[in-house]
């Protein structure tokens, strides 16, 4: 495999889909949102993307079957006539942060497959780590073009969760939340980031739920959160044994360690 | 050498050959049991694998002669007209565990190879660190297909070790064994990934041993176990060279040696 | 994004343009120097340079507007009849220290861009470490061909700050500022390095200030320096968060944080 | 520069020749011993190798000019009617340690421009480091074939120096010196590696004159060693600059100075 490529298992028709991205990341809130969104609207999943990018490695599924690392995008079809459809994706992991190029070309493919597929407007969820919590955990907005703000806030009118818009110029959206708008804008797609903040655990679900509202209010649906929770817990236990797996790895790749490392392979 | 390459020494007519993997990794447990199965068998080379990915340097072989880092491709053929041949790999090294695109590249290589030599169905061998063992080595399993799972079962009825089908949800297998059955699979491959327990010692027989008795019945064929001990002796001391070479050279590379990297080569 | 790529706003007709580079380095010098040459000549962003060799993330800018990593060419129309315009490129970043491919191609991209506009003179500005000022900064100078020494020399007649000319045989040029003249050299090109002294602090404009002074005076304008100060204290605001987002990126890199990077996506 | 690139300054017909490797290494006994054999010999520079896998920088020469980081091609036409022509490579680095994939891309290029120019054998030089050295510095040597060890143990008749055949089974050549037989070999060239027993400090006169006393002996030429030792001390003082360059830049690379280094480009 020398690049990211797509493996399409359908080929859905949908109406001015929304892309809606959350992949690990800080206190797994984006992964936690996607994976809540695609279990209550019981999306389909119609395509997966593999990356030279990602971990040299396949992961144990259920009864002892092996898989390649990847990310999956899901379809939802939206019963409302009038309403819009989206595509969610999430996954295991995101490339590596010491592989910026992986970074780039795994994002472009995502972009050259929706934007295929009718996207025009995507929405990034994740974490944003703070020290300290004051209260409920507070969404922070950054968006492509300055003309959405009032967009955005009108359709946030009434949301239960604070939504601040960013005013840190300088600051940062690292990784797939981050690059999806950065260039997807250089392909007049538009959208939105939406970060919950976090204390950065291994799992954040009440980071993940006030992102849900904000994004749930945005694109005008309902969702049942009460599942929310206990998905946490089966995540976390799952993604610790990912996570050790990933350290004792990059610790094995070390010199100190790499003669253990030549003799590091399963 | 812009990409990963193979030599073809001869070109072999095989009878639905398995392709048997056995690279180095922990305990050199999957070296040392595709190594004792090619002199056992009186396996053929047939062809060498070339690598821009593997270590920018050639091994002294016997007699001063010097050669590049290589993977090497044996057959047999089964004496038994209605048996299968076998397609073995095993090698000096597998990619440093830093250059996961050069991972994907090579075993996507050793792929399009071995499909192309009507290999349907992928053996992986390896080991399985543990911080102790109890009684004998347990053999760890998993496959590319849920229902492969009777099928092993079966072939696996009264082998001598205890196979264990793993069900560490999130677990991994790193490397050439993980990736030849995960990326076979995206090709309709199907096999299974037999991983002896091991210290992790610089090689370990008594693992390789447990991992062989599992293989050769799956394949239905006898091996005399005999020679392996001895085998491993000499297998350790090469490669404690190759590896105290990996390592200084890796230490060297690291910042406050660089000077003396730059006068590090030979 | 596979490679570096150039986006064109607007095609330019220029008069023997002078290409003027000047991105983060040490002390900023070549960056405050080129956006101040920028804003007081009211240069025109005429295109913009995005790679996959940046960070993989975008920068919040103002009014909560994402951008990818970027530089970007201006353009400057010299009023005098006879005088030369000027292309000047600044920028967020330069490519990170562990890629030197990508600033060869980076640097590349540049070079094919601005040869085909009709560049044949480049200047590169920077800072020059050292250990502590005595006196005023000095600027250090070094050319792509020898008999250059004596055109510049002329051209620096009754300059400000005092130019010495580099004979550190064995001394180097980092980045983008030495990269231009080494590549540029080889596609005919000509050109000077004048690099400011510097203590290496964030932002250092006097340093800035000593290299724009001999700058002007070989392409034979005038500067008010008076807003450079105050310039240099935004700057220093913006950057100091960019930096510490890339540190701690980086510092997640590492293994022992590994973990946390795998949740350190925003 | 996507990739490595020769530029030929002169196409010279060869009779035969030999390709003679030097580059820099342990003791940079190779670069010396390529130095002092080009400036006795008045060998003439006729091709320049750049790659985008060197330090993105540039040097200081003589008089202030600047000139991307480089090897160098040599030629010496052999008086003897009945004489072989050299061709010798030296220059000012190696591809870094921790990029393999650029030490095959070099060494191929190299490969593939002197097998056009007619080359056959090869010949590379360098240095192995001892803890401590017995006596006069000895000369390790290995061969692409076994064959040829008769042919230059005859050659080597006679030789001043000890010449040890090295039966280290599992020990390395790294580098070019090692490349260039490894991937040779492969295309049917054939050559001997010859390394002068160093304890590795910056520079070794005395093992690169052990090194040309073998090598002038099996090319049948005389050389007058009296000008290596200032030659060693020049050479000595221009590359401690060089790699206190490289080892300052890649502590800089190294995250706790990350922040400096988006401030260490000159």
């Amino acid at each position: 495999m020398k690049e990211t490529m797509i493996y399409l298992l359908e080929r859905p028709k949908l109406r001015d889909p929304v892309f809606i991205e959350g992949l690990p990341g800080i206190g797994l809130v984006g992964k936690l949102a996607a994976d809540h969104l695609i279990q209550e609207l019981n999306a389909v999943k119609f395509a997966e993307l593999y990356s030279p990018h990602f971990m040299h490695q396949v992961l144990i599924r259920k009864n002892s079957v092996v898989e390649l690392m990847k990310n999956e995008f899901y379809y939802w079809k939206n019963p409302d006539e009038n309403g819009r459809d989206l595509i969610i994706i999430t996954g295991d992991q995101q490339v590596p942060p010491t592989d910026s190029p992986g970074h780039y070309e795994v994002v472009g493919k995502m972009l050259d497959f929706v934007q295929e597929l009718g996207v025009r407007e995507i929405i990034t969820m994740g974490g944003y780590q703070v020290p300290e919590l004051q209260g409920e955990p507070k969404v922070l907005a950054a968006v492509t073009h300055e003309e959405l703000i009032e967009h955005y806030k009108a359709k946030l009118e009434g949301c239960q969760v604070e939504v601040i818009w960013r005013e840190d110029e300088g600051g940062a959206i690292v990784g797939a939340a981050g690059l999806l708008l950065g260039m997807g804008k250089l392909r007049s797609m538009y959208g939105i980031s939406l970060l919950g903040e976090s204390l950065g655990y291994i799992v954040d679900p009440k980071a993940a739920k006030a992102v849900l509202s904000a994004v749930t209010k945005i694109l005008g649906i309902e969702l049942d959160m009460s599942a929310l929770d206990e998905r946490a817990k089966e995540t976390e236990e799952i993604l610790r044994k990912v996570q050790e797996m990933q350290r004792a790895m990059l610790e094995q790749s070390m010199p100190p360690q790499q003669e253990e490392e030549d003799r590091g392979y399963l």
